[in-house]
Parts: structure tokens; C-alpha cells; sequence
């Protein structure tokens, strides 16, 4: 083994094992049986066999390979930054300078050209322009929802979240596949509005 | 949304439902840090970043995405089958039919086209054959030496493993990349042997 290529793999393995970690950034979906939460590795893991099934309702052609790429590593932020729930609005504020600057550490531990191209991937599930990007959200924003969905909404119950919510993060999510987000609303949201387990605030007075 | 199209989609989702319980497959691999031993999705997710990275070095050139869904969906059978421990001789025996099994009724919940895709995946990964099969090997063999020796060796030491058991497991690894198997031999095993981790039963009488 040459000397160049043992550097290059130790700064690879560096990186492997820092990753490690994100299978203690808890979330806050519970699985099935709901007698334990969801890590971001299992979350990533879930998304990415999802893909592979599923990008066939992908609104726009995607590259596969891409979309699972992004999936896998869009969340190894969180090991600096900590998970911010998707409805906890004052972490929201300040969430996007502290994943920059993980991002920078993180996918820094590898070798120049391979953190680019890690750090590329983030950045475009970030911006959601991209068909990959905007499919990858709707892993991102469905995977939870079926979980939840299946464990009675529980989670939902437990952060008391309303409708508008669930609308509000999802306000995009058609953009990636309006089959699978009409496939969500209806199999996921509607029977749990309609057991009370996500709060109707669709009809309040204004 | 046609009718045809919500049955394939309701039977995608059973699958996805169903596989959430590999979260609960234990294995014997400690987590860094050595509090808690790792899961199967944890694991596969891992395996999948270490291919993004580590394909450069697979011996024949390897199809990134077909390595990557082997190494995402091929433990699915230890929900029904458990989790055969490396080294755990007995269980070996009946290792083979038991996940025969599981893979009929688990990829079996798909979709028929699918369901062949994923079962076709699994055996390719059993048969190892093609350079991707050789190449998911590697990871499969390299990412809980990797984790063992980052938890110095406890997960070894544990379960007094020998030198020739380790060996006579990564018989093949060379076949799927000659670079990574040097590589872990040189920074994974020896450090543990010499430390006294792993038994060393190479100088030992006949």
C-alpha cells in the first residue's frame, strides 16, 4: 500500500468512524410498537429502502443512486447540531447556521475531494431544487408520518400538533410526488384527524 | 389516484411497514463508545456510506447503486431468522433454511416485480459471485472489525475469538478488495491481537 493511498484511507476511516454517532441523535418518531423513538441512522437507513421502491412516483425522472446518496448523509449534521424537531420553532431560527458549521467539520474529516462532493449533496437536499433534492424531501417528510400513522399517532398526541402544522411542513412536499403526498393525506393524516389525534384546527374562528 | 395503482402502493407499504422491525434486530457489534450494541438498520446504513466511499477500492470496477441496495435490503430474513452470530457454530447449521424462508414471506410482501428484484438481490449477496456481491462482503466483514477495534475490541474479547476464526471468516474478503482487507489487517486486527483482544491461536500446538 502506498503511502498517499494509507493517508487517503485513514482520513476515509476517520470520517467512518466519526459517523458512527449519528446513531445516538434521537428523533421524534416512535417505531413500530412504539416502545422506543427512531435514531437518525434507522431514519436514513428507512428512507433510503423507500427510494429504491418508490421513485417510481417521483413527479420528474431522478437519478436513484443520487436521491439515496443525499438521504444517507443529509442528517450526519445533527451529530454537532442536535435534531430540531420539525415543529419546534425557536430551534428552526437558529438551525441553519449551526448545520453549516457542522457540515463544515463533519464532512471536512474526509478527503478534499470526496467532503466536496458529501458537502454538495447537503447543500442541494438543503436548497430543494433539484428533482433528487425535492424527492428526497418527500422520504424525509412521509417516513415519519407513516411511522406515526402506524404507531396510532402517537407522536402527534404527545406534541398536541394540529393540522395546519402537518399542512404547513408538507406545503412543498407535492412538488416531489403528488401521488405519494396524495397517497399520505389520505392514508396517514385523514384517519388520524378524524380519531382526534392530530388537532383539527382547520375550522377555528379566525 | 387509479385503483391498480393505490393496491401497488398499499403493498409497498406493507413492506415498509414490516421492515421497520429490523430496527430491533440486535447484533453483536458494540456502538462506539461500547454502551449499546448495534441494530441491523443501523449497520446496512453504515455499510451503504462506507460503499460511497470505499468502492474506489473494490479489485473489479462495481455498480455503486446495485452494491448499495444489496447491502440495504439482504438483512431483511433476520426478522424472521435472527441474527446468526459470526461465530456461533450451531446456529449456522440451520442458518441457510431458516432465512430461505423469511426471504419468501418478507420480499414476498412486495409488489411480484419487486419482491423478485429484492429476493434476487439477497441471493446474489449469499451466492457472492458477482463483483458487487464480493464487494458487499467486504463491508459486511469490515464495518464491525472497524467498530470493534474502535471499542478496543470489547465485542472479541467477549466472545474469546481467535485469530483463525477471524481469519477463516475473511477467507474470501481479499476477493472483493485486496486494498480494504490490507488495510483492516494492518489498523483492525493486529493492534488486538498484539494487545491480547483477539486469542491468538496461531503459534498454538496440534
Amino acid at each position: 500500500m502506498k503511502e498517499a493511498e494509507r493517508g487517503r484511507l485513514d482520513e476515509q476511516f476517520a470520517f467512518i468512524r466519526e459517523i458512527d454517532r449519528e446513531k445516538f441523535i434521537g428523533r421524534q418518531t416512535y417505531l413500530s410498537g412504539a416502545l422506543r423513538k427512531e435514531n437518525d441512522a434507522e431514519h436514513a437507513w428507512h428512507m433510503a429502502v423507500m427510494t429504491l421502491l418508490l421513485s417510481e412516483y417521483a413527479n420528474e425522472e431522478i437519478d436513484v443512486l443520487h436521491t439515496i446518496s443525499m438521504l444517507l448523509i443529509h442528517d450526519l449534521v445533527e451529530i454537532d447540531a442536535g435534531d430540531t424537531y420539525a415543529y419546534d420553532e425557536a430551534a428552526k431560527k437558529t438551525q441553519g447556521e449551526r448545520e453549516r458549521r457542522a457540515a463544515d467539520r463533519i464532512y471536512g474529516l474526509l478527503p478534499e475531494d470526496q467532503g466536496k462532493k458529501l458537502y454538495d449533496l447537503w447543500l442541494e437536499f438543503e436548497e430543494r431544487k433539484t428533482p433528487e433534492a425535492k424527492f428526497a424531501r418527500v422520504m424525509d417528510n412521509i417516513q415519519p408520518m407513516m411511522l406515526n400513522a402506524a404507531t396510532d399517532g402517537k407522536a402527534w398526541e404527545e406534541h398536541g400538533v394540529a393540522l395546519s402544522q402537518i399542512l404547513g411542513r408538507n406545503a412543498r412536499t407535492p412538488e416531489g410526488s403528488k401521488v405519494l403526498w396524495d397517497y399520505a393525506r389520505e392514508h396517514f393524516i385523514q384517519p388520524n384527524l378524524e380519531a382526534g389525534r392530530i388537532r383539527d384546527d382547520s375550522k377555528s374562528p379566525r
